[in-house]
């Protein structure tokens, strides 16, 4: 569940000072209950219900109905016929190693171990690679660590390995999975297996399911292997896929692998990598499996004449999904409503690529470009057991502070401690910045279309695990069978008031953007934001110092360019104290995030236009600040022509310094 | 001179109904008097003042200071470092006839005869195609009549002659000229020659200058010949030639020619053409010259050793150019104040490829974007003696006709008669509608980037000639030396009325726009002349009845759009009757022409952005409505493939389709 939050206010009392509390704050707070949490997860949980399938439609239903009985002033369905994949039911996908007659003398097994309550559910997807190639490809394994550019680089230059025409073995984590498929393609390879190694699925001292919280051997990580980019529904990229809509051929889709691509557990790996041969490769490139993580190609001489045949025949195919939109007017009425309009909105199909959220926002770019105050994301709550998590814009830091000194610590022995101290004491920002450490937004769920293409501020809350210990992307059972109700019930939240404060910080952000006379969004932080981005990215280029002067690299107008938005920002906030103009600076203030976008782009990926954060193109999970003088850096060192790819940085650095001027601009008082 | 009217109005009857006179209008139209209107053009025009000289400068200076005189409250010089072209001082441009030895036979004028009046005036630059490519390529002419995409298809397929290789000699007239240097370099010619005939450039009856107001056969026509589909400054797209602004090479600038372009008068065209071999034309090659129009390659028998030779050494060259802003505020204070602030601009470097106003329209398109109601061009205020023309957004019909209503004729004999009368008498726009005819805007002037670029209501006004019995592009001495202060004080508007009566056109649009409480922007305008480009693009395709049953091409969600925004249009107003939420329903009506821009553009021209008018990618004067769908029908003829190019006007019809529909929506009433 997803919310944003809409425009319409009308000033009553222009001089009140902008109170972040609010005497229904409270109230609205103290509404939400660890029962009722645990009553929803139980209810939405017991069912599989992949998008377009007819039981992710009764959710669907039911939200829309139990939305109208919570009283909301309008719910409706909003359908789109988006392109979505799934494994063909009388031909199951698997990997197997053929002798040199072609018998298939192992095959990797076609689904999971159901868990212990689930024996009579049917309709379980089996673990595969959403949007797959469909192909058989046969031939020798790679091994190719994480898959990142940096692995396929250091196969090719340090291990002297070519991956044309292999088939690529790679495990899960650190990036997105899509990435490692894109990397495998560029690199050559016919076929991409990806597999969850302990070493990256495993806690130390924690049970497998259902003993503990870890991967059981069985586990396989579902998941789409698209490179959207931002774009959406792969055959209608920038509009909206209604009835009328124009659809590129699958040919012509955007993001589509050209490979099969399949995942399994590491049960299954063992088999694959077992007998491998080749180079034993470097310490970092080793799982936690016994085995040598030999590189290949191929088997070792006594299995030499074996092959790896991927059999993959999942189907791509457009079909309908169903967003659910409810929505409370902004106050004009007698009754408590809040100022401003709120939507909530459930997304449909999330998990192949954002379609649902993505097309909504391309349904309703024009209304939300001109009204829209924020953007709240509700993905998963939970993924460890320590403290919060928030990742938000930087004019949202202030708001999450004050709100989350106003919330109660749920662990356990923290009666009588807020959350922000709780959070405080486990993750502190910096040694430069005495605060709960704030992450930036990456990519990877719902928010990416309202953030990162149309400049609307936005964020995330969810309950984590201490990064300082705990080294596993995710969390282990992620996107496996095993992420139920009861890992939920008894290991992560027993008494649900991790979620809970999740709930409230997720609630209260909603509230206090909607409810606020003045928009509780922070100038000055953005700046403050701005300018440790600046010379985080300036330390990257500094790794080049000759090149540097060689190419004539400066960073000056991009420093500059934060100074002068240092000062409108400064300037601004002095006069929100003093002015009367409340609907005036509130656009001011909604404005800003906008004011970052670039209608062009950034290169290559014209969808995610935010000139401040996106991911990097090496990675869709992170985000990262300055992306496109990121990506900039990140190619010189691939580059054949060094000049051409500085002077790439150096139009980058041009554009962020632009942006930032024209987002100060933004700020200064009406001519 | 050019307007654009900003934001921030203070509501303050909200009841009030929208008036288009105010008590202050006749004021402000009487201040605008013949005398004043003479003075200023004689001041302005006495000296040669091409972008980036000297003499601009000063002119720009000027500007300044009048207008701090005329009590606005704030006037800045705003520059941009932006590619100029100028022809070298040392080297002049020619085109030569070349014998077998080499030896220059023949050689082109170097300047125009200079007009009276002007012989002491030193730094007239003579005829020269800015932004030319330097060369001297030899060859063998080929005659290609207006150089149009039609035009070289017939020689190519009808006339069986291919160009590669040729220097290509064209009329002037009918489209830009750039679009000729387009189509030459297309064709694969290696040089381009654009001389001014007597059939384009001379109305019946009149003198050559100074006699009467035609061509003289010693005048060309200068003006650039870019490719540039908004781009502004060639070597910075997208963002402000400013001093920290990153530069692409002249090698990846946008637009530039890669051959040589010269253009002549049709004194010298006729010893280039008389002795021409090859093929007589059809008439409508034919110009209004004494000779056969004959199409080469090359010369008759008698001549067949001669070649022709280009001489072209114009430079290319970063140069300082300056605007000058200047604003009046809007009310808040007392004594009379526009309710809205008026923005003032004098635009530099026009010529040169709009670039003063499109670097400061990508300077300021965040809070332009955010902020400006509409923009008001003026250019060129008169090409013709006979009525008003106006070319308009929709939306801005009912009050160019309300407004038109409240001024004087300027013609003789038409002593209280309005200039709508008077207009209206001369130009009905169409049988079914009886009312003066409006034009859709096209591009060639500085409203190109606020209007197709950004989706800001835009308008302009100027007197013209008699399009049904007046065939010549533009006016004969269009950019020649003979484009004077005189020739409209003898000939085109002795008494100064005429201008008087565009002064009043313009300046009462800008005052009506900014002072009015309820915005004077009519969506019913909008919808209608939707209907009837659908109507009318639809009748284009339709010229193709059985392709369009073939591949399966329907019109029905376009107009299925059109009436979806009928409704919401209807409904808008009827409520603006009745409700009292001015500033919200401004808002709706200042973002209706946004609501129309495509972020991605249209295809191949990021930035043209307006779904609904733009130039076609054939000619870049004339505005089409529906430009995409328009471009992909042109292209169905010339296709290799036409499943795959009716494919693209399906998608085209499916972006217009989903634009109108995005667009009724911000009329609907915010949730």
């Amino acid at each position: 569940m997803v919310c944003a939050v809409g425009w319409f206010a009308k000033p009553t009392h222009p001089n009140t000072a902008n109170i972040v509390s609010s005497k229904y704050l409270r109230e609205f707070l103290d509404e939400m209950q660890p029962d009722q949490i645990r009553e929803h997860l139980r209810k939405f949980t017991r069912l599989p219900h992949l998008a377009g399938t007819e039981q992710n439609l009764k959710y669907a239903e039911q939200i829309m109905k139990e939305w109208q009985e919570f009283g909301l002033d309008s719910v409706e369905m909003v359908p789109y016929d988006v392109l979505l994949s799934y494994p063909n039911k009388s031909q199951p996908n698997y990997i197997a190693i053929v002798d040199q007659l072609g018998d298939e003398v192992f095959n990797t097994s076609l689904a999971e171990p159901v868990p212990e309550g689930y024996e009579d559910i049917s309709n379980i997807v089996p673990p595969y690679s959403a949007f797959s190639a469909q192909g058989q490809p046969e031939g020798d394994l790679v091994y190719v660590n994480y898959g990142r550019t940096e692995d396929f680089f250091q196969l090719e230059r340090e291990m002297g390995i070519n991956v044309t025409g292999k088939i690529v073995i790679v495990r899960y984590g650190r990036i997105f999975r899509g990435n490692k498929v894109k990397n495998a393609i560029l690199a050559g390879a016919k076929g991409i297996i990806m597999f969850s190694d302990p070493a990256d699925y495993w806690a130390a001292g924690v049970q497998p399911y259902p003993d503990g919280w870890n991967l059981p051997g069985g586990g396989a990580q579902r998941g789409n292997v698209l490179n959207l980019n931002g774009a959406g529904d792969p055959l209608t990229p920038g509009y909206p896929a209604k009835e009328y809509s124009y659809r590129f051929s699958l040919e012509d889709g955007v993001g589509l692998p050209k490979i099969p691509v399949h995942p399994i557990g590491f049960h299954d790996a063992v088999h694959l990598l077992k007998n491998m041969g080749g180079q034993i490769p470097p310490n970092n490139w080793k799982g936690g499996l016994n085995i040598s993580y030999r590189i290949g190609p191929g088997f070792t001489d006594d299995f030499k004449s074996q092959k790896v045949r991927m059999n993959i025949h999942t189907n791509n195919q457009v079909t309908r999904i169903y967003n659910v939109i409810g929505r409370i007017r902004g106050a004009l009425e007698p009754g408590w409503r809040p100022r401003r309009t709120i939507i909530f909105a459930s997304w449909d199909a999330e998990e192949f690529g954002l379609l649902g959220s993505t097309e909504w926002a391309e349904d309703n770019a024009k209304l939300l470009q001109e009204r829209a105050v924020a953007y709240i994301n509700a993905d998963s709550a939970i993924e460890g057991m320590y403290t919060l998590r928030v990742d938000c814009t930087p004019s949202l830091h202030t708001l999450v502070y004050d709100l989350t000194k106003q919330i109660a610590s749920p662990e356990e022995g923290e009666e009588g401690v807020s959350l922000y101290e709780s959070w405080h004491k486990r993750d502190n920002w910096t040694n430069d910045r005495d605060a709960p450490r704030i992450s930036k937004l990456g990519s990877g769920s719902d928010f990416e279309a309202y953030f990162i293409r149309l400049g609307i501020a936005a964020g995330r809350a969810r309950y984590t695990k201490n990064k300082k210990t705990e080294r596993y992307s995710s969390y282990p059972v992620y996107h496996s069978v095993y992420e139920t109700f009861e890992i939920v019930e008894k290991f992560y939240d027993p008494t649900f008031r991790r979620l809970q404060a999740v709930a409230q910080v997720r609630g209260g952000l909603i509230f206090l953007l909607a409810d606020s006379q003045l928009l509780p969004l922070d100038a000055n932080q953005y700046a403050d934001s701005l300018r440790k981005y600046a010379q985080s990215i300036m330390q990257l280029a500094q790794r080049h110092p000759e090149e540097m002067e060689t190419y004539e690299v400066s960073f000056d107008s991009l420093f500059s360019a934060v100074e002068n938005f240092t000062v409108a920002a400064r300037d601004f906030h002095v006069r929100l104290q003093t002015l009367n103009r409340v609907r005036v600076m509130n656009d001011q203030l909604m404005y800003l995030e906008r004011a970052f976008i670039d209608p062009l782009g950034l290169p290559g990926r014209p969808f995610y236009r935010h000139v401040i954060f996106a991911p990097s193109s090496h990675n869709k999970y992170a985000g990262e600040s300055f992306p496109g003088i990121y990506d900039a850096l990140f190619d010189i060192e691939n580059s054949a022509d060094p000049e051409k790819a500085w002077e790439e940085v150096k139009r980058q650095i041009s554009i962020a310094a632009f942006t930032i001027h024209a987002a100060a601009m933004t700020l200064i008082p009406p001519a």
